[in-house]
């Protein structure tokens, strides 16, 4: 009953074969063989983009922090939803990254911004001259950080808005698999054609050990995307290591036979919140997260029976009984079905 | 009728003098001359804190920008209004001078934060370990950038939330004099008793030409102050120059006496505008600001009489001409009574 | 025959297994499972300091610069050899994760400062008070980047000197097991005993997937360090696929031993060298890197078997064939015996 | 007797006199006014550079720092040579401004740069791909540091080296008028005729209180620059002032005539020193800087009867009594005929 976060799984064993595999002899350092040539070529076919730039990195924040530097200057600001990850889960490696640019957050209910709120939020950022941050980048995330996953009309009418002020756009999709599963349609669709510029592919949190895609769908700044990873010291030598991971992760559909197993154990998860007496569920859980209020006595139950889950928004362990109590339970690829029926049964 | 900033109006003939005086022969460069020497005095006087260190950059933005670089981490967040000047008006300059730290927005009315929206704000900034930007230091802005001036109390209410979680606290004093005036309480008072760490003391604004004192009054970052200003280009050789400018500006209570005046004619303003027809105020104009609401006919008449303001958040000159714009009226110490009666005239 | 780079190698299978191994069930993300914590101690203890700080990171890039920036402000010049690594080979990363430092180059022959060149270099950055760079850590590389290796001595002698001046001292020990089985002494006696106050204790170059420990022997800025890890995105989620491979690393001394192999076949190619007609050795070969010149047509037949290696300071491929032309060669643990006897009887 | 810097002279009378013509009134901040317009325009004219970029600063360090910044990313490396002021007198702010990026120090026995040497220094930063600094601009300095003054040959074979590499050029100009007085050629020979891109144009160092003009002979980067100066907190809101220092600047040639005057002063210092007994010059003094040894016997009796100036390269004041010891003389517009007549009878 493990559900603290989906960087708590294990590496699939497909995985690992393919590490086993890539570790024979000898292989050029810093990507010059021909696994990182294969995956990347792998990559553009899959999101039907042969001109696109693909760099991997180990962790989502190199990701997120390397395309973001690559489109926003020191004196920007990026747009993104309040709970976004960049802003409340990196530390400042944003804006370190970009040399000390803003954050501008936009207001959300659901992981997800409006239109509106975005426009309003970018048009907030009045014409002030060189006075004020100039507007740089809209970020968003899909799936996002409340287990929500935007429509592809919900994407077009955001990325519009970036459009209509001539603003690039960044999907932080560390949970990308788990969406594109929701969604149904091509990462083509998600992406590209939904008007995003730079996508942070995330690999590590559905069963890889830590290797993401860097995504550029205009190739203009490969080249100083590729100084900025070895400055950031995030180049690594046994790339072969990275692009062995990331190519099991793509053979055969695993990327998406993983996310869809997570969705699915979310989804068992969710239906037993709707019964379960005393909770309900906080957010749609459209993906592999489901944040949801239940009575503190079903959650002492639960911890009691050994079940792992974040408290949230400063929830404690102990306070008052009759407390309903918000918590945060995410799936991963290798969620057991009967650790799922004994939860749904201590419900 | 000169509105649009108190950084239009003209030096004091009194600190043309003491730049023509300082003008005389040689002077050793960076600041080690006895002018340097004599007006940091002055200062540690005027604010009763014999220990204070106090640099002269030019700027109020180097002054900001480098007092709280003495005391934000570049993982840290600063804690600010969310209109205040180091977020709306310096182009990101805090973040640079902080090596990529990042502000949060404390909601506001009137360009005070209140204490309990500061808590709010800092606990929002929950215990994410390593995670999340780690709590920096409370900037406030006496008198705001909307007009209003804190009260001691209130002052001392915001500080205490500060250090309640330990947080440095800085005060945003481009208009220090002008918040002073209004009090009539000591500057002693109005800072490090108040428990403000650290103060842009602004003089630009108020009748110099470009000077303002950076102030900590903790000791213990003077070296590290010293090292940021010559790295920011912000040590000026011919030192002399700045500090003749701040000694005018202490001596005989001139900077009292050019505060007083700005606030007397934004004070005419505000009589003006609370009996003009259909205009109202938006805030209380308790310095030199004055921000009103006023019939765009009304606008047309004052902008034909050669009345200079700025409008306020988005308002065009052309509209409807039964719509309410808003603007900003800004007065400096060298109003002109007779303009401003015929201000009041054509109001 | 593969001489390119010692990051060209595979990884040892022992290692594979310790992967294997931690791939088990669920772990706590970011090295709070104990993995982290038993490899923590097990370093703790091989180098007999029990309040060190120990953290992982993926490269040695990484390790380098963000030790350095914990103990070097923006203003201040790190000296270091002209051909370190943090210098040549990191696209200025140090300066990146620093705040814009400065690298202070010192001359070297072989890779070694010398004590007298570093004092000159030292006092070089005479006492211009706030107006030059600031005297910041000493940064040497053990085993060097000419593959030479400092005797206990030598680092004495060149950590006196920074002592003198209350400077700090960096180890880039990359190679740092290769220089250990050279010296034969002890971790301790390399590093704190010597005058060492932080340690890259490389991994990647000697067997690992990609696994460096930062190592900072006074433990004063743990958490910042932990800060500026994150900050740099080199926080890793799944953290026990690094934890695991240290162990796997230090178990049984492995690490040793792979250093000693990889030493050993370096001996082998620098005696097949001595004997070659018109070779010679550049440096002496004491760790597992070999510099020699050898004549043009002896390189042809080289290539023409196979053999990988890199030319170097701009020797082209074509060129006079009685030139004679300089070539690094580098040896890894997973160095081929027969392969070397090939090597040999080319030459 | 004050030849301790030109920065310790006083301002010229006519640049007082212009700025008390400036303090007139209401003007619009930032820049926004007639007097700025009209210097720009002024500087073009002068450089025959009707596209140039122009924007006014305070400091010497700014000019060179935002320009340099405007051309250098951060991975890139800075050629200047070994004495250069940006690398010796900034603390660092080239690298601050320009994010982490570094200097290449380039050997030089005068001041000057040999072509050689800095094509040597170019290659040596040899190419290796992404992992090392990527080479950026040029910084030359004229009158250089040591006094000496590049013909326009020398300029040219300097520039032409840097544009082999495709590289931008940088002249730090803080004493550009000296070195013009001395060339006797115009601003626009000395500069984009000789191949330079960027200029930092002092006046600080010849008669003003605190103005310096950057200027971009390319315009393709004014708005970034202008974004930079604003960020850098070095954008001034009473910016008539600066306008009015440099408009009576540009005046009647009184740049030229104070420039001349100063080289006229350190002409006569150098014959001084030439028939001085025991002393000698150390470089060609060609502009308003002047490097000598002389007996400490001597240095005793000039500083005895009050002469000013700095000793060099670590010589003390005390030492052993026939001691050669090297010290600098700098002459500004302002040098006294009958001090110089003093001084050399003194020799």
């Amino acid at each position: 009953m493990h559900y603290a976060s989906d960087n708590t799984g294990p590496v699939h064993p497909k995985v690992m074969e393919a590490l086993l595999r890539a570790n024979e002899g000898y292989a050029p350092a810093y990507g010059a063989e021909a696994l990182t040539r294969e995956v990347t070529n792998q990559i553009r076919e899959i999101f039907e983009a042969p001109d696109a730039v693909v760099h991997l990195v180990a962790t989502g924040t190199a990701a997120n922090s390397l395309l973001l530097a690559s489109h926003t200057a020191p004196w920007d600001t990026i747009f993104c939803s309040r709970v976004s990850h960049i802003h409340e889960d990196e530390c400042n490696a944003p804006e370190f990254y970009c040399g000390g640019a803003k954050l501008t957050l936009v207001p959300t209910e659901d992981g997800k911004m409006s239109p509106a709120g975005l426009r309003a939020a970018i048009e907030a950022e009045e014409t002030r001259g060189v006075h004020g941050p100039q507007r740089g980048p809209v970020s968003l995330t899909q799936a996002t950080e409340k287990g929500t996953v935007h429509t592809l009309e919900e994407l077009c009418a955001l990325t519009e808005v970036a459009r209509e002020f001539r603003l690039r756009t960044h999907m932080d999709g560390a949970r990308f698999a788990n969406a594109l599963s929701t969604l149904g349609c091509s990462p083509a669709e998600m992406t590209w054609k939904a008007g995003i510029d730079m996508l942070s592919f995330g690999g590590t949190k559905n069963g890889l050990m830590g290797v993401e895609a860097a995504i550029l769908f205009d190739p203009a700044r490969d080249t100083e995307f590729q100084l900025r990873r070895k400055r950031g010291a995030h180049l690594f030598s046994k790339h072969r290591y990275l692009a062995a991971q990331m190519q099991a992760y793509l053979t055969d559909n695993l990327w998406l036979d993983m996310a869809a197993a997570a969705n699915a154990a979310c989804q068992n998860l969710a239906d037993g919140f709707r019964e379960a007496p005393g909770a309900n569920l906080m957010y749609r859980p459209e993906a592999n997260i489901l944040f949801a209020r239940l009575p503190r006595s079903t959650h002492r139950r639960l911890f009691a029976a050994g079940a792992e889950y974040h408290l949230w928004n400063g929830y404690l362990e102990s306070g008052a009984e009759d407390e309903r109590i918000a918590a945060r339970f995410v799936t991963d690829w290798s969620a057991n079905p009967s650790d799922t029926e004994r939860f749904l049964s201590l419900l």
